[in-house]
């Protein structure tokens, strides 16, 4: 793939502690060189293990262009392969999930096993080699129950060390025993990058989110020290210490809580437990757990919440009764499918341990709320009179890391010279 | 911005007295000079006074991608600002207009007051500097209630030759004390420039406007003289001589009637006052005025119709009983919005004074039939087998008048090399 | 039109034996230049006589953004012209049929006779020359009743040996004394390419069409000999046997039925006679005929099916009783319309004679089936892991001889430099 040298320019020359250059925001050919670097070539999380808990379920996901299939075989593996026949390259499994025995093409009945090798294919005559027209393989990696794909050859290997440190974090939360309460496709009006920086900061939170500033405590995200009066440092003092006294208690009982910040890793991630408000217990609009069986072998419903951000695409929250995961995925320079997937105890029945809108209230309207900012952000960004401006060292410094990381990824895949693309 | 070597043949070679080559209107890269020359270097039509009349009323125009904010100010100033936040760019104002006290954007609060000043950025530190992130300034114009914009750093100055003559023409109807009656948006399927040659010439309005032809005579736009029969002859005469006597008596009243033709302009414009048909008092089915309650100091409803052409982007017609103005915006290069807004006495009350079917009736069904045939031109200047026709002097000579003018502002404007366009 | 390099080296180094690489199913300039060879220069079906039986009936037809206006005259003839007019290129006939006078344009009332000459054309002056203003016409030709057209100024001449052939095979079917029953316009969310390779093979009918292939044999398009048990030896040899006592039955009785293949012609077209199965009659799910009233002079319902494909985008079945066309035309990379017709005896009454429903059914279905592949494999093409697939030598000949003639045609159109396309 060849870039266009406006493009090269753009990328050398980012200016630190401001928002991104227009053309990133919008350009369909930086969208396409997006998708290469940051879609093709890094780990994407696309879904969760209770999607396909039984032999023989599947799921598809589409990155951009590329349909990936993951089916989960007799021996419980999860394999990943490209959803495409090796024919005539019609698509394979149309639908998002399904389950099934062999992987059938619909067009002329080419026949796949879990493994991917070709075991049918009429007509072809004595001659034909149907060992050398198995499905191709997809990268996959389960983070303890998170899954991660990656569609590059040599996946990057610090996968390892977001790995070790998250199954840490994460394990007592035991996705393993999670189902599928709810899931929620919305599609934003804005370009990936802006419904990342949207979530990578609370600056906002105050004046937009009613529901989430419930649970969530403004100064989680950051506050400038220099505008503080006397009851302002009162309650971020209080904050503070609780903060630092619920870090004690969690870890006390085994739950790692302290922050982790990887974002400059290839691999690019940032986790944290913050303390909630009111009962302290969950994202919900009374503050309590939504769902009565709590996950895991959890007893305390007051474990806070633990976030846990990826670059290029998704976001986590854990509490001790419900996990809400978000992938988001770019479908054109300025439209952004971000799958929102909220996670129980598989034991836990609805109606009876938990309420299904009392479970998704507050994240269903939080995220109505960030697409319309990121729309407005979107329209602003294609306005020709728009300008760069300052972001605050103090509420988003986040957002400054992840352009930070998304300038140094380009450039780290930035070919010597114009190349041309290799066949597809 | 580059101009391609395809664009600048076409360009330097008009043949004079046909309609534009086939690229003008549906290359996109053309749509995109267009924009720049046209509508961010000239002064455009987008609003009439009334539509903000107190302080703190605002509205919203988007010139492409463009988005302008008309803020009418405590000083009862009408100020234009660029539509967006300069922190992180977010579109401010969302909707076609509101009423506002300071400007806040939704994304993280930032306050401007009415000059565009920012007076509000909350976690910014102490050595953010406020006065460097005002909003960016638009120019605003009134034309004695026509409000006129420029997206140039210097815009034209004949907007003064345009200032001085058509102020003496509408004073009169007085739009300070008008409001809106009604707005119609429509979407033309067409390019912009064939919504105005449309709009431009009546040789289709016999065949087309069967409404329109009412009050308006086919005489007043023209006709061949090789093709005058007995009758026709002393039909036309009659016209003129309407024409004379109805000029003689409008301006002894103070109302100025003559053609003005600077249509070769920078900024491009005509206007002359003509007879209605019939009673002669209104653009009505019946011809006679839509609303009791005469316009300004009027005590005669049978003042004609007062036109007055602009380019790029507006008409409008000014009656004893109603104003009806036209602006256009292009869309995409096969698509424009037509914006009619009917005003009437502020003073005049729906159901008594003015019936709004009525009122709204000609222009209404004129402009369908209007965007019905720019649709059809649309189709065919898309067609390979469209080959470039020949305007008839006698009734398309305006539409002749606005190619020539269009082919000479690119020519005024067109970089002596290929110039990259500098950073928005 | 200059040809970029990618596409004349995809050109030239096409393989053998397998699909077409990726960017033919989805390149915007691939299409354009498809549009330019296969529809601009080769002959394409478009309709039927039936459609305009009268004198001054006519129909429009959209081969990309070309509009053709096909008028029955007075003489019976049928004139192809450009539909657009020589004024300012509006669009002339917006309806897909009509039945008029003169062609009258609906922006200025220019006015064409039934020769394409303008008659009438208003305020034009004394020295307007009409004569050189005149449509532009557009090569028509009529096989045994189906409508042939060709934009290219010197359309290829083999069209006449497609025409001898072909006149022998259809005649005795009698278009000329049929009526249209139905007409069903599908959109198929593919690349014409797919939507005709789908169309030259039988290899995914046992899988995809249950009820056309109640009339339809699986032996009558190929099949592997070395995939073949004693059963299936015995089916194929009985169906070999019944090919060869039917064809003898109908060549003597003045149906031509043998297989002919000049698929690699510039006209590219293959036909043969094939028995149907069941009661052998009809494509039907009773395998009778669907219309009591046979074409032409027939007495005898079981003629088989006689099919004829024609390339670049026609297809057709004639049997004893009824006639199905199909014509695709591109609407954009991934978008392609198939026009299907049903043709009875014009003295046929529905309900009486012939059950719509029962006559349209088999194709209805088998479109719908056919539509959803195609979407399946444009999805995959799409894919940036679709590789080519190998074609089989027993099911799939057919599309492979598409795949080269569509290669060779490109080849002998590609200019021998790059060369600017002239004015159009």
């Amino acid at each position: 793939m060849s870039v266009p040298s406006y493009i090269k320019d753009l990328i050398a020359h980012r200016e630190k502690g401001k928002s991104l250059r227009a053309p990133f925001y919008s350009a369909p050919d930086i969208l396409d060189l997006d998708m290469e670097v940051f879609f093709r070539k890094h780990w994407i999380f696309v879904a969760v293990e209770p999607q396909l808990p039984e032999p023989g379920d599947c799921i598809t996901v589409e990155i951009g262009k590329t349909s990936v299939l993951l089916l989960r075989g007799d021996d419980m593996e999860i394999r990943g392969f490209h959803n495409i026949c090796r024919h005539r390259g019609a698509k394979l499994i149309d639908e998002p999930e399904a389950t099934i025995g062999n992987i059938v093409c619909r067009y002329h009945g080419w026949t796949y096993n879990e493994d991917g090798e070709l075991i049918l294919a009429e007509h072809m005559g004595k001659d034909f080699d149907k060992t050398c027209h198995g499905l191709k393989t997809v990268h996959v990696r389960s983070i303890a129950g998170l899954l991660f794909i990656c569609l590059a050859k040599n996946p990057p290997e610090d996968i390892e060390e977001m790995a070790q440190t998250m199954e840490r974090y994460i394990a007592p939360h035991d996705i393993a025993n999670c189902k599928v309460a709810y899931t929620a496709d919305l599609v934003e009006e804005g370009n990936w990058k802006l419904t990342l920086e949207n979530n990578r900061e609370c600056y906002h939170c105050e004046g937009t989110h009613p529901q989430l500033t419930v649970p969530l405590s403004e100064f989680g995200f950051g506050f400038s020290p220099d505008e503080m009066d006397e009851r302002r440092t009162a309650d971020v003092n209080k904050y503070l210490s609780l903060l630092e006294s619920e870090h004690k208690r969690w870890e006390a009982a085994g739950l790692p809580s302290a922050e982790v910040d990887k974002l400059s890793n290839t691999t690019s991630f940032r986790c944290i437990r913050l303390p909630l408000m009111g009962e302290g217990e969950s994202h919900t609009l009374d503050t309590k757990i939504a769902c009565k069986k709590l996950l895991g072998d959890f007893k305390d419903a007051k474990l806070g919440g633990l976030s846990f951000w990826h670059n290029p695409n998704s976001w986590h929250h854990f509490m001790s009764d419900h996990i809400v995961t978000f992938a988001s995925f770019p479908l054109s320079p300025d439209r952004t499918l971000v799958r929102t997937t909220w996670l129980v105890h598989k034991d836990a029945i609805e109606g009876e341990d938990y309420n299904l809108d009392n479970l998704k209230q507050v994240w269903m309207m939080t995220n109505q709320q960030d697409a319309d900012l990121v729309r407005l952000a979107q329209l602003g960004s294609e306005d020709p009179a728009y300008e760069q401006g300052p972001y605050s060292e103090y509420t988003e410094p986040h957002v400054e890391a992840l352009c930070e990381w998304y300038i140094e990824r380009h450039k780290a895949h930035m070919p010597a010279d114009t190349i041309e693309m290799a066949d597809a």
